[in-house]
């Protein structure tokens, strides 16, 4: 009885202290927030410090000995428990975190993130002037503390594995490489057989529509979703993006073209994704470790789904494009259903990332991985890197960027990351969107009848029974395997782009 | 040599101790102003949680030992180097600020928090119902709370004296009572001369004025004092306020009542003044514990400068007016500068605080002033105070609240603080703007000519030589004396009434 009782005090104890971490990084996200949508230009500077000095306390407080006391002494109540319960999950999850915590000194956490605002900064000013040469110096410095961040996990089988994990625990580079490589050999084809057809028609996309009136109706379409407005808002940024202050407040950013209707709608459907993933957290996980997603792969399978194989689904317009047309009457009165569904699913080699469609889209994705891998094995100089980018691009896509900053420099990641861990969880999470999908159909057959009716009722039920409620419980893998019966797999994946995509092509 | 290097050391490691108390309360301020303007509604849980635990963590590190230790090191330092030096200030407001925080045990300071939440609460539910004998047993344990607050400084002169010392530093019963006395002998005749006249007709700020004109307005006066939108912003809230994230990004509240045109407007000035004084602090204080404002009192008499004796004033109408009228041109396009003068200076015996008239305001904030002490003295228990308080504005004002919502509910101050300490800052400020304005004016003759031009360039260079740009370096008397060259007086403020009022009363 007092060993249970000093159990449950040591419980308690621990748990005080990882809320104190997780409250202040909550705290954190609110500055970033702020810092994103509302701060007045000049607050900045202050902004970066106050930034700097929350996270060093949280890391001070979170990698505390202590810590790593109470979760040993608390290894074999943990194992008294089922592995599944919020107690045991949460032990678990907490000594994970911990391991990882300590083993980086925070004198080198520190000075990665200095030099990642540097190299930010280098980035943005060598991609205005297309000038590779003036960041090249400053890539070289991230490749190298990429490789000591590393070298801090002794072990691992692969040098990119640490880097990785971070982000999508638990997945390596023996599993993804020959994942990636299968689904590339699968898609190539694909992807130049509806590319020999005539592209997709998308003018109907490129009008006027006022930003207002966009973003009336893409607040109507996220809370159809499922996303409430009293747990969470929307505002205007850069770059759209999720953030969570607790699991009743998750909110979501979005910005808006007015000479294109696409990039508001599916980036507010694919932030609303994730938000809902949060959102969807058992309440009892608010306040701890537990809380949020699983891992970048995992979230972002949440956020594909909503927006692909919901929100690019001929169902899901069924219903919303009659109130699309009454919306934009003068842009879209004399555009079918029809020619507005294969606009948004216009499948095109393009050198973008970001704009690319899903077809194509982990193309993309396969060569900032290949090229990650090449630099940290040391088999690609960061000199050769541009020419390296142009080469993926003109025998995996059949097209070249005409610029660097179109190219190598397109992407923010390597410039304010790491080089390795950066892109893997975009295609886990298309892979894992379409697994979980076909999983969620085949339980209710019925869902994609009801999406047609604008009804998501069934499906966010599912999604929070089987994924959201969880939590950060399981790893990515035990998820899908819990989910769907079978590990991560390529083939959900291509049977649905081939069903969708063989209506107009023979592919 | 060497002991010198020892001194710049400790000095070092206190600043950036300091540093990250300030950071932690910057955070917060973030934290608070979001809660009061986008936080969706269902996040004011967890907001609460977070804000507790980062107010705990800010009071943990700064009565952190090792700060009382460095403090005690580097005090012959501190007596090397001049008063008014930046690094002696430092030294000394923080150990001011430590002394009297490792004074009160952090236990209570949690109690004292969650008993004023729960206080709040309660207030809320009986100020609508008009119930106050549903809040008075909260109010029993505030006034208990405040004794035993008060109990932590033992040796001071007057039990509210410690209480008074945590907005208005140096401050004491002893010189605000007889301060406060002469001030009621002098106003009551004035108020009573004043309403003896027929009362000046406002109706024409009681008309319909849209939000979005009365924001712009709004905007442009604020702006044109010399607050800077790159360095702070306006959003709307319940009630209008001003708050600090650093140095660069100080920002303003209002609210709109499209009924009325007094209250955006005033409230703006009122709050772009407090701003003003924050913004013009130097920038070697950012970061610092002697960046922001003085006192309560010192705050206040900047608010009321800019809205009063600035914004209230003939000239400055001289000079928007006629703006004003463009923008509202239906409304006030036959209403001529002089009356519309007198209906924003209108004298009434009024029941609301926060309404009140220059003239009749010190009234009300004598009345509860004296409430309060009268109750820490244990002359007044709190189940007389509603009689009490209706005797005192019989008396005082001539007119009696028909309600205790509109009585002894009306103001939020002891239902979520203490009693005691909470309202000798406004009528502080109000002397010191009269104080401060008239030595402006006697060094430049010309402010009140270039603020008929709409400029305010030299009198906010003069507030920003002689206030703004010291922080927290001196206390309010030292800076009322070193401006002035006289100890905080009543003359100034009443020639001002005397002189502005006299225009258009016998007074």
């Amino acid at each position: 009885m007092q060993t249970l009782d000093k159990t449950q005090t040591k419980f308690a104890q621990l748990t005080a202290r990882l809320s104190e971490v997780i409250d202040i990084e909550s705290a954190s996200s609110v500055l970033y927030w702020d810092q994103a949508t509302y701060m007045p230009a000049k607050g900045a500077s202050a902004r970066g410090r106050q930034l700097g000095t929350l996270k060093q306390i949280s890391h001070e407080k979170f990698t505390d000995p202590k810590i790593g006391e109470l979760l040993e002494d608390l290894r074999s109540y943990e194992q008294s428990l089922p592995y599944d319960s919020t107690a045991a999950s949460l032990i678990r999850i907490a000594r994970r975190d911990y391991d990882r915590a300590v083993k980086v000194p925070a004198a080198f956490m520190a000075k990665l993130c200095r030099h990642q605002a540097d190299c930010y900064e280098a980035w943005a000013v060598a991609k205005a002037d297309n000038n590779f040469a003036a960041v090249a110096s400053e890539l070289e410095t991230t490749l190298e503390l990429s490789r000591q961040y590393a070298d801090f996990f002794p072990g691992c089988e692969h040098i990119a594995d640490p880097l990785i994990d971070r982000s999508d625990y638990g997945m390596k580079v023996s599993i993804l490489r020959p994942l990636f490589a299968q689904l590339r050999q699968a898609l190539v084809p694909i992807v130049e057989a509806i590319t020999s057809y005539p592209p997709a028609d998308d003018s109907c996309l490129q009008q006027e529509f006022p930003a207002a009136q966009q973003l009336e109706f893409t607040h109507t379409v996220v809370e159809r979703m499922g996303y409430d407005f009293q747990r969470g808002r929307q505002d205007l940024t850069l770059h759209p993006f999720m953030t969570s202050m607790s699991i009743d407040d998750v909110r979501i950013t979005t910005r808006v073209y007015e000479d294109r209707l696409d990039q508001a709608l599916f980036s507010s459907i694919h932030e609303a994704g994730h938000a809902l993933y949060e959102l969807g957290n058992s309440p009892e996980l608010e306040g701890t470790m537990l809380a949020g997603g699983i891992s970048s792969g995992v979230h972002e399978s949440q956020s594909r789904l909503w927006e692909n194989l919901v929100g690019r689904s001929r169902g899901f317009w069924e219903c919303f494009y009659p109130q699309l047309q009454g919306v934009f009457l003068r842009q879209l009165g004399n555009i079918t259903t029809d020619r507005f569904y294969r606009a948004i699913n216009k499948v095109a080699r393009s050198l973008v990332r970001t704009d690319a469609d899903e077809v194509t889209y982990n193309l993309h994705v396969a060569i900032r991985f290949d090229l990650e891998l090449a630099m940290l094995e040391g088999k690609l100089a960061i000199r050769d890197l541009p020419e390296a980018w142009r080469e993926r691009y003109r025998s995996d896509l059949g097209i070249v960027p005409p610029t660097d900053s179109e190219g190598v420099m397109q992407d923010v990641h390597w410039y304010c990351g790491t080089i390795g861990g950066m892109f893997q969880g975009y295609t886990l999470g298309n892979l894992m969107s379409a697994q979980f999908y076909e999983t969620a159909v085949k339980a209710h057959p019925e869902i994609p009848v009801e999406i047609e009716q604008g009804n998501f009722d069934i499906l966010h039920k599912w999604l929070k029974q089987n994924i959201y409620q969880d939590g950060r419980k399981y790893t990515a893998a035990e998820m899908v395997d819990r989910v769907t019966g079978s590990p991560l797999s390529i083939d959900p994946f291509i049977r649905y782009i081939r069903h969708k995509y063989g209506e107009f092509y023979v592919i």
